[in-house]
């Protein structure tokens, strides 16, 4: 059930006629408290799409009733009139979820309804059937709608991604889409995550956004960074129970890595889920830097996809970061292919061919720079024939 | 005849075993005076191949005698070992020349003579194949051997790249080669070219960083920097004719700028060659940094090749360029593809449909930032189902 396994959240995901193929894209998840506290990370992509813009105003007070997420259109470079389109989208929540307000306390503002939408960039969203599936999600609002909202915002996602972290009298649960432009930037793709934990808005972004740096922003399955990546934390404190920023960090980082594993196990088109880790630096940032610097070289994602452990192009990657941003020596380079070390000291170590690629989808790389204590991991798939497929011939 | 069109030089190119295919695989370019003015860039790689380690130090006088070229082994991760590889490959080169010296002055030292190594990286060289290449091709040298020296230097291109410039009373000629692992960062494969003009050392290497950094340097065919890339200018002053900074600058670019754009046509795997322009930015630096973000886009280049005038993957890429680096207003991103200005100011512009990228191999992509007077064009290709076939079915 994932966003609605913790109290206090009713969720809905319905299909509207967006996505030619039918499906689901609708999802509204609503926020019944009693608090309403909210953060979001957003994608720090300079063009960015009318929902981000929203979001990142409606959030501002650390407070939301709801989020609506579409699929069948990122309605991101869609000038002022995208804009217009989302500003109306949060309104017509607001007054369906007003209508039953017992309360002047329960009447649901434009402001406290966050947006997110996926698909493709440049094309404006059918309002009409935007707008009625808004409606039909409102009377479909169930506390186990957790697994019809996260089916309805998959695009070229095969499954859906949930994940739930349990701790004593509260939880976290969450959920995300996103199989291609996947890359960090604070944030990679959609994701709400809920807890019914009481927490303070500063609790919630701070944990939030460490949640991320560590997990969404360390998958880089094709080093393309979205103009629509929104992560969503809404709590309701419905469990009565305090949680602590680093109680919670811990369990909404649970669910963030387990959801980020799950895009990497379902990225577009890949043979091989391919972990990069760098050792031996001088900093966390430079550990990143040179896994990314890897997990971005095509050259090196075709031979995995060739089963080919072509450490070369491993040692190449790692060359391209200036000296400033990682200092090591390249001399001393040592590289790792799923356990069999191939290059030592920048020299030919173990025989390549002691490496089976074939053997499993996950791989695992270790380069050990010898600079320092850091360390970092970030996860890429292989460059497969089939990623080419879907990301030429179709529009996304 | 390219590198040989310009007086005073000799070349040759001879099978000498190292590639499997049994083709020609070591180059050798004499320069037979009266001068050996020399300047070359190498790899702004971290990690650097034996050879261009050698070629670096023995350049450093602003001379050369000899360049020695093969394929079928990048002789870079190979240790000290590798190192001494080098070495003796050039006091073999040197020693065969000076057998036929008619005074002391016509004697070689091994530092007279760079050295060149493309293929696999982490192989050591077959010794005995490569010396008695040089045996070879010292015996193959001739007045009209460009023809051969350029085939030799070939990996998975499928042909070689040559080109000349005439002036008056004096000519630069020049091979290259390159098909994969192409992205800038001072020279992107290997080439030589040759000027029989009479220039001091200082004019050539200045000539030479100008000429690659506007055309070689602008060629990112997958955005993987090699471990080898060296371009080297070899002037005899046989023509006895003067050339001054700007004249040599600008024949050493029309040479070079064929040369990146035969590269580009011959990319592995590749079925459009696409020419990326951004203008209205405040630098060239900007320009160039916005172009290059663009054309390391996976997802834009599979669309390419989908012949998906995708423009939402280019302003994707345009906004991961961060302000400092690039200043300008993303609200006001204009983009053409193919002469259809399919975005204006971040909006949708002419129907994505009037593009037709079926039509030709050649693509242009026109980004205007609308924030300065600056312009670039970065070339890359299209992301194919061969380039992945290409670099996941063999090492190289």
């Amino acid at each position: 059930m994932s966003i609605t396994a913790p109290a206090g959240f009713r969720a809905a995901g319905v299909a509207a006629g967006l996505k030619s193929s039918g499906g689901r894209d609708v999802a509204l998840v609503v926020n019944d408290g009693p608090r309403r506290t909210a953060a979001a990370v957003l994608t720090t992509n300079r063009v960015q799409a009318a929902p981000v813009v929203w979001t990142r105003q409606a959030v501002s007070d650390g407070a939301a009733r709801a989020v609506v997420l579409n699929s069948g259109g990122a309605n991101a470079c869609t000038g002022p009139e995208g804009f217009a389109d989302t500003h109306r989208t949060a309104e017509h929540v607001a007054a369906v979820l007003s209508a039953g307000a017992a309360t002047p306390e329960d009447e649901v503002g434009a402001g406290d309804v966050l947006v997110c939408s996926t698909g493709l960039i440049g094309l404006r969203l059918d309002m009409d059937a935007l707008l009625g599936g808004v409606d039909a999600a409102a009377g479909a609002l169930a506390a186990d709608g957790g697994d019809a909202a996260a089916d309805a915002i998959r695009t070229t996602d095969t499954v859906s991604k949930q994940a739930v972290a349990q701790r004593a009298g509260w939880s976290v649960g969450g959920m995300a889409k996103g199989a291609g432009m996947l890359a960090p930037g604070l944030a990679t793709m959609l994701s709400v995550i809920t807890t019914d934990a009481v927490v303070d808005p500063a609790t919630a972004e701070a944990a939030l956004r460490a949640a991320t740096a560590t997990t969404f922003d360390r998958v880089d399955s094709d080093g393309c960074m979205s103009t629509n990546d929104t992560v969503i934390l809404l709590a309701s404190g419905a469990s009565g129970v305090e949680a602590g920023v680093e109680d919670l960090t811990a369990a909404v980082t649970e669910v963030t890595a387990s959801l980020a594993r799950q895009l990497v196990a379902d990225a577009e088109g890949a043979s091989h889920d391919i972990a990069v880790t760098v050792t031996g630096a001088t900093t966390d940032a430079a550990a990143v830097t040179v896994a990314r610097a890897v997990t971005r070289s095509n050259l090196f994602k075709a031979a995995i996809f060739g089963n080919d452990p072509n450490w070369g192009r491993i040692v190449a990657a790692v060359g391209t970061v200036p000296e400033d941003v990682a200092p090591y020596d390249p001399l001393a380079l040592d590289v790792t292919v799923n356990g069999v070390q191939v290059c030592r000291a920048q020299g030919v170590g173990e025989p390549r061919e002691l490496v089976d690629l074939a053997a499993s989808r996950e791989v695992t790389v270790v380069v050990d720079l010898h600079a320092g204590d850091a360390s970092a991991t970030v996860w890429t798939n292989d460059l497969t024939h089939d990623y080419v497929h879907e990301n030429s011939a179709y529009s996304s």
